[in-house]
């Protein structure tokens, strides 16, 4: 695995094609990973024909790889196949529920990341669109997405076509605590996140954005508090929409 | 990564410890794995004394992995460490909500996958515990959690003192969908699920709990509605209680 060294998001691909076998081998190993009970509660969409692109496009907000990658995955949390294993075996099955889904979440993204893992180590590029649980309702009609079934992760995967530079990382010491959580000071704020500030390309970022610091790129522009509670309540309706939040209906 | 093929869940540990030094490296280049905007939305809490392990073990029905295992790693979505950077730097987070939670809970399980897949390449045995988000409260009681970090995996790390039968799993076109999403007939459940059913050791289990059906096994007994629903509500009152709800307080 000493790809994982030298990995990054490869958002431009060649035109070579993934032949089927070599994708259904990943899909398949990935699925070595642990999973719940050994149900297995995820479903994986694979989207190759331009129609089917075009229409999850918006939904990423046209962000380009999603039509020029020859492959896109949607990962799924599913509770749906289990449900029905359940009801054609006289077995009642109660997993409309958020633990439910939130266990079927977890399986998804484990499986996904060992195929992220897998795919990279065979040579491929892919990105991972943060976007899926942005707008799930359009991706949820353009794949035809059940009750139970839930959009947690996309990736668009190709055969890279760009090198970009690795992107930084925060030390150990800002992530891994020992015993209990040790919550920062601002002297482990600045130590922390010195490096990251410190770095050409954030200060430009800073800069062209007439903003005072990079952390104000992430409140003010990236990530905003408004756009995640508006973004919070699409999400929760989506969750109601696909079944998984049947034990609030009351 | 060819472990990925013959690896399995071990729970049984010889004595041998996990060096400092090799646990590091392996949390380490784990944080090469994609993040969103580069944040790294998670933390790890490094449980190594007995007293530790002693506090976790009832959130985790004092499975005893939990008190055998040299290390134990609780995987928490982190937001505090961002927010706390934002408000140094004259930044108004606004990261109180289930988008960012969701946002870094998949960063956490991204992260927690990749470091399996290391340490599991390096030699290391592991066992992932599901039962981290069924009585959240106890775990960030015990590692001290404060607002927005949030326990999301729990991995028992140790030397292999077991060789488990590999476990099985369904077959590709069960949970792979070509486009969009297909969904199960009877037909496919019988195709999808009948060599499970088959397979001796399951046999047995419905033998000895006297159900009819290998689903009932996880239907009625092992995840019930019940259960989940129960835990529901306690998952949804430990996001509120860590201040991811903030957004449905009025």
């Amino acid at each position: 695995m000493k790809h994982i060294l030298t990995r990054r998001s490869i958002r431009q691909y060649s035109g070579r094609d993934i032949e089927p076998k070599l994708l259904n081998r990943l899909l398949t190993e990935a699925a070595r990973t642990q999973t719940m009970g050994n149900l297995q509660l995820y479903s994986v969409v694979v989207t190759r024909s331009v129609e089917g692109k075009a229409a999850l496009a918006p939904a990423h907000f046209n962000q380009p790889m999603v039509t020029q990658a020859p492959v896109v995955l949607t990962i799924c949390a599913d509770f749906r196949r289990t449900s029905k294993w359940a009801e054609c075996r006289k077995a009642k099955p109660g997993y409309d529920n958020a633990l439910s889904f939130t266990n079927a979440a977890t399986d998804a993204l484990l499986y996904t990341q060992t195929f992220c893992n897998l795919a990279e180590d065979a040579g491929l590029g892919l990105c991972f669109l943060g976007t899926t649980i942005y707008m799930p309702l359009p991706i949820i009609e353009a794949l035809k997405l059940p009750k139970l079934v839930f959009p947690v992760a996309t990736l668009t995967v190709g055969w890279p076509a760009e090198e970009p530079p690795l992107s930084d990382r925060l030390p150990l010491e800002s992530f891994v605590h020992q015993e209990s959580y040790h919550d920062p000071t601002p002297a482990d704020i600045d130590r922390f996140y010195s490096e990251k500030e410190a770095r050409p390309e954030n200060q430009e970022f800073v800069r062209i954005n007439k903003k005072e610091t990079l952390a104000q790129i992430f409140t003010d522009i990236r990530y905003t508090k408004k756009d995640n509670e508006m973004m919070s309540k699409g999400l929760l309706a989506a969750l109601r929409h696909q079944g998984f939040l049947g034990e609030n209906r009351t």
